[in-house]
């Protein structure tokens, strides 16, 4: 029997909690004979949606406390050390898991991994990406809300782990990195951008150059870059009109009679199109630059978001993404910053 | 009769040119009886667009240059003293017009209307704000591109200039004031962020307090206060998502024969759909701030939608926006920072 790929969910974590997180691990187990899963929190809460007999790749590791969504970062840090999140994150620190997920407050998960696992040498600050569809192809966008004042160095850093990602999983080779800036300005973009943009266009990276908020969508770019102030409001607001968009969607084919029919008729083709924007698909955003993998899960989902997560865990621990980034980023330091 | 409300049109401004501008302005002053337009621009490229006896309400006054739309702003101000964009500003200057509009560059257009206009005393930036769709009611954001990096007091005039554009033209009464920021950070925010949100919480606009990107499109705001580096991000990330989620459904519907079919009996249904997202409602954008009305057409943009950036011409006049502001700015000013 091949070795299983051990990864940690914090069980407790996210608006739907304990329920969403065990009816993923279930069906996910069922559906991928790989993997096993540690389900880290309440024993007694997990165990009753459990079947009376656990199956074999599910084991619990038992943890008192719950991290709340609006818990402040370094309280859970000071008060919280036996929360589901923690322990998950233990899992990985103590060689028990190859990875964890949570659904749990993103600040708390950041600060938590970040002391527990430590940051991989050369890397100042973690980072948050994930996928976006495009009607190109997909596109990975970081940081997506972990650091708000990034430096010239930070977002190259970026590049690099970006870059590093991709090349592992083998989603692109020598992928294309753009970094996020406005058309308007005289002299494109503030200093820490211009700046970026000096050190990129000068390393060995498949960098691309200035890219615009509309290329995350519609644009020829594998990796944008930004800060997370940036990113995280670019992420939101293109949710918030996705949103509004299939919202009103659904209201025109409810609106009278005609409509109910022609959406009648119209629906498997509708349905396959909202398959092709459907968030889910695209939940699990990861956490670079820590030395372990960490997942974070959209806080809403349901059971097949929090799956499509777990995936997401699998396919970086089986590309080694974090020993990808070490390597890399420590023949840049050897390089020196000039590269 | 009544006085007519006079605007002028940089008639070459655009991806598009002259063609779209004449002929939206034949179109306008048919549909509005209200208003008379003033077309800057190559006399003989006008001339030959419009009809032999050319209306009352169209007059034209010659310019021999063109700002094109990848000129820095520098170089059109210094070089191109007798564009068609800078003549239409000039109107306004000299008051032959009540207000300009012109698709042309958005870095010339800003850089040109400051030169020749002024700021209104007590605004240090002109900002740049547009409506945007939302599922509740529409929002204005602003600034969305003009200025790349904010102060706290930069940030305090968006908010005074939105409020007073929504009293002024009877959008609002009292407008909700949202200022744009992440969830996830432990003290939310940058510094300049935080110190804008003491200001404004001190200030009588009727302050909401913190807005994340989604609420653009899904929350009960009225105006999104940010810098224009993010607030450019956030509208054409936006552009983008919107544009790609098109795309995609027509695709959907045009994928085999049954899907065409569906896509037949859906038409009347879609159709409406898309009037209701249609960016080209939304066109128009003002350039705040400064000592006359000035609208920015989007660049590529058709000749309905060119309509629509002079109907907020139009509104801006009637409503006295540019004298609000002053007004509203001066009483601040009186008040001291403190307010």
């Amino acid at each position: 029997m091949a070795e299983k790929i051990r990864i940690a969910l914090d069980a407790m974590g996210g608006d739907n909690g304990v329920e969403v997180v065990v009816a993923a691990a279930l069906d996910y187990i069922s559906k991928d004979p790989s993997v096993s899963l540690i389900l880290c929190g309440n024993e007694e809460a997990i165990k009753t949606l459990l079947p009376e007999k656990i199956p074999d790749r599910i084991s619990i590791v038992h943890a008192t406390q719950e991290v709340a969504m609006d818990d402040l970062p370094s309280k859970a840090l000071r008060n919280k050390k036996d929360s589901s999140m923690r322990v998950a994150i233990n899992q990985v620190k103590e060689g028990h898991a190859d990875a964890c997920v949570s659904a749990g407050n993103t600040g708390a998960l950041m600060a938590t991994a970040r002391f527990v696992l430590k940051m991989i040498p050369g890397i100042e600050r973690p980072a948050i990406i994930t996928q976006l569809p495009g009607l190109i192809n997909n596109t990975w966008v970081l940081d997506l809300g972990a650091n708000v004042d990034c430096t010239a160095d930070h977002l190259f850093q970026f590049a690099v782990m970006g870059s590093e990602l991709l090349n592992a999983t083998g989603e692109r080779r020598n992928p294309k990195v753009g970094l996020l800036n406005i058309g308007q300005e005289e002299i494109k973009g503030n200093e820490q951008v211009k700046k970026a943009n000096e050190r990129l266009s000068a390393s060995e990276l498949n960098y691309i150059g200035y890219v615009e908020g509309d290329d995350i969508y519609l644009g020829d770019v594998d990796i944008v870059v930004t800060d997370g102030f940036i990113g995280n409001v670019a992420l939101k607001s293109s949710e918030g009109v996705a949103k509004m968009i299939r919202q009103r969607l659904k209201a025109s084919f409810k609106r009278g009679l005609l409509s109910k029919l022609a959406g009648l008729i119209a629906y498997p083709v509708l349905k396959s199109f909202a398959k092709t924007i459907d968030p889910r698909r695209y939940n699990g955003a990861s956490l670079l630059g820590l030395k372990g993998i960490v997942i974070k899960s959209h806080g809403g989902v349901d059971a097949l978001a929090f799956e499509h997560a777990i995936a997401v865990a699998k396919t970086e621990v089986q590309s080694a993404v974090t020993e990808h980034i070490e390597e890399k980023i420590a023949l840049h330091m050897k390089n020196g910053k000039a590269d």
